[in-house]
């Protein structure tokens, strides 16, 4: 057969596989899989690689290797049992070879009260599949295994490796998953992660540093305020000062790749407060935890330092804060950005390939949030990230849309059949 | 003997009395009792009662009868196996009556780390006794008792009734304490408080209600957090209303009792606020819960209301909070001011017993916080209350100091002999 033929073939194969591919993805859905709870998820994708001629090794992380590696994100749960799942097609030879990464892990569905579908039904309304992790990713995780499964069905002997990754742990940082697996030898010429990335070919992320600030007050029984100090109020200098930085930031810090939808090339916000423990009690300590992101060309250190700066600059100007300084701390996540040369082979490949799939532009993006791409580049590897259109991930009524999964896993055909080549 | 004679007597033997009543303090303080957690206390204060010719009886209370009552606030505990202990001596006729009231149980010691002294340790270190209802108000509750055993251990024969109260539940409101006893029938012609009123006599104090507010903004993840809304900062234009309204409220709202020591009448503050849960999730809502308090006078519907429309006036400049306009409830604890004739025969009695005990002026005072005091109106009963200099109370390192307790003893053992009259 022509190329063109072979990848029509395979195009309409796909589609043909429909109800499969999706059913798949309600299966996976339905298991819950909250990270460090990966495993009944993880039989379910071994189970499926098993019906290819796939070589299928099981990897639990190791600690003690891995923390010494630059880009490490500990996690919150312990690796023991905890394994990623490496299935390898070998290639007839002559051809690069590829990494298909999907994360089985994901956030917490709480608070389950904001849901108005089950978080582990798999609902379909319209062409909307509901569920915790349906967008993020375990629709992209099911795309990369039929996208090869319908290659192979089809009697085409691929020419280079294809290595099937699901991971865990990504959700925490991917210390135990990609960044286990790449560490273990699983590297090839180039990697895709399918997060929901919106049918667009993603080359870069943002660098992230979770932070938490508290501040002190003097607490007493409220009946007293007046003489008291609450630390909530003398909280909001330094709200004032992180809303005025990212403001600041918001104007004078651009990277063309994370402009093009939302004009917002990084933030600094605010998640959480906690202060006092009783209604007539003046607060007597509070604590904001938020994140700062910065690009590609920023340092980590240069960011939290000016972070430091601000929030210290503040509190010289108010009498109380300057005897009774705020604290930052840096806490958990802590990534650095990810950034992939586009004129690579790989990404003009990947691109094409996308493009005359969708039949439509596609565009190369930078992320406002962390994916485990950013650890092949630690391994010398070309990566980016394609996957389908989701909404409120991490959010109540995660969903992903249906088409676009089917898409997404024409999108990785493609880009198989000629970034490893066939006969 | 003449009365000056008998009550310079009874000064004495309470004086002689001293390591016995602050070892009875002691070992009151070593034993844990929260709110929900009285009965061991309330054992010691049984065997206490025992040792004198009392008639001591036990009573649980009985939620069904006491929701229906005027001024009943609901526990956070369920009544069942919580018994107050009520010990009577019934007087040879012709004298009037005297209820003698404390409270053994606490608030919690928590946070613990905030502690130098063991909450339960009951350490003496100079003058201050350390531990968790040290002062509030398990010194006031011993004093009780031993204000009486000196008289009677000293052979005088009292004309009217006294009985002493050891209640449960007033941290909670009272309404599983105090209130149940009165409503039982164990009422008389005045009821003292020993709460640790600084060896002042008080005889108002502020009602007050507490209230919670919760802002709704819009959540995302932080990569898009321009395009969300964030609770935490919208709910400052609700912090700043009620600053301004407390500050407007200290201006303008003033009675005579409540201004001597610290020259403020009622509070409005912030005791907690909880926002988000998730550092890299722009927090979908906020909350905050506080206290305002009101003069008797003011009536708590008509402080209710204003609060609610300055909340209210505040969400209008808004134009997020105009479309999405704070809630306002009120929660838990909601008392009435209380207020007692300083005129009345008993305050008078009361009042001179202190300054002759103490030899030194003593003032009639309001208080900035609610006790079982308020009760007593209910039941056409004066009441006032005394009690020793504390400090600390509710918070960490919560102290008494000890030559008061002493004070506190002779001050209510002088008022017994007035009020009751003896022979």
């Amino acid at each position: 057969m022509q190329s063109r033929t072979v990848e029509q073939h395979v195009f309409d194969a796909v589609s043909a596989r429909h109800d499969e591919i999706i059913e798949a993805v309600r299966n996976l859905v339905r298991i819950p899989s909250v990270v460090g709870s990966e495993q009944t998820a993880q039989k379910y994708m071994a189970d499926l690689y098993r019906n290819l001629p796939l070589s299928v090794v099981t990897l639990e992380p190791d600690a003690d290797k891995l923390r010494q590696l630059s880009g490490y994100v500990p996690g919150p749960v312990p690796y023991a049992g905890r394994c990623n799942i490496i299935a390898t097609l070998k290639g007839t030879g002559g051809g690069c070879s590829l990494i298909l990464n999907g994360h089985c892990d994901v956030v917490s569905p709480e608070p389950l009260d904001a849901w108005t579908y089950d978080p582990w039904g798999a609902k379909i309304d319209g062409d909307r599949l509901y569920g915790r992790g349906a967008g993020d990713m375990k629709a992209g995780l099911i795309a990369n295994f039929f996208a090869l499964k319908s290659i192979l069905d089809a009697g085409i002997a691929l020419n280079g490796d294809v290595t099937l990754q699901s991971v865990i742990d990504e959700e925490a940082g991917g210390g135990g998953g990609t960044l286990a697996c790449l560490n273990a030898g699983y590297t090839a010429d180039a990697m895709i992660c399918t997060e929901p990335h919106s049918l667009q070919v993603s080359i870069a992320h943002v660098g992230a540093a979770f932070f938490r600030i508290r501040v002190t007050g003097r607490s007493s029984h409220i009946g007293q305020a007046h003489l008291s100090v609450s630390a909530i109020e003398k909280m909001y200098p330094v709200i004032q000062v992180i809303r005025q930085l990212d403001e600041e930031r918001a104007r004078t810090v651009h990277h063309p790749l994370f402009e093009r939808t939302i004009n917002r090339s990084c933030h600094l916000g605010i998640g959480t407060m906690r202060a006092g423990d009783w209604p007539a009690t003046v607060a007597g300590s509070a604590e904001i935890e938020g994140r700062i992101s910065f690009i590609p060309g920023e340092t980590r250190e240069a960011v939290q330092k000016k972070l430091e700066d601000e929030v210290h600059a503040a509190a010289m100007k108010d009498h109380w804060l300057r005897a009774h300084p705020p604290v930052v701390e840096w806490i958990g996540v802590q990534t650095e950005p990810w950034y992939q040369d586009p004129d690579h082979p790989f990404v003009q490949t990947f691109r094409h390939a996308a493009q005359d799939a969708l039949g439509q532009p596609v565009f190369l993006e930078g992320r406002k949030a962390a994916c485990d791409a950013r650890f092949a580049a630690s391994f010398g590897m070309p990566a980016a990230c394609t996957g389908p259109i989701a909404g409120n991930v991490h959010g109540a009524d995660e969903w992903v849309d249906i088409p676009s999964v089917i898409a997404t896993t024409q999108v990785l055909a493609k880009t198989i059949l000629r970034w490893c080549g066939y006969k």
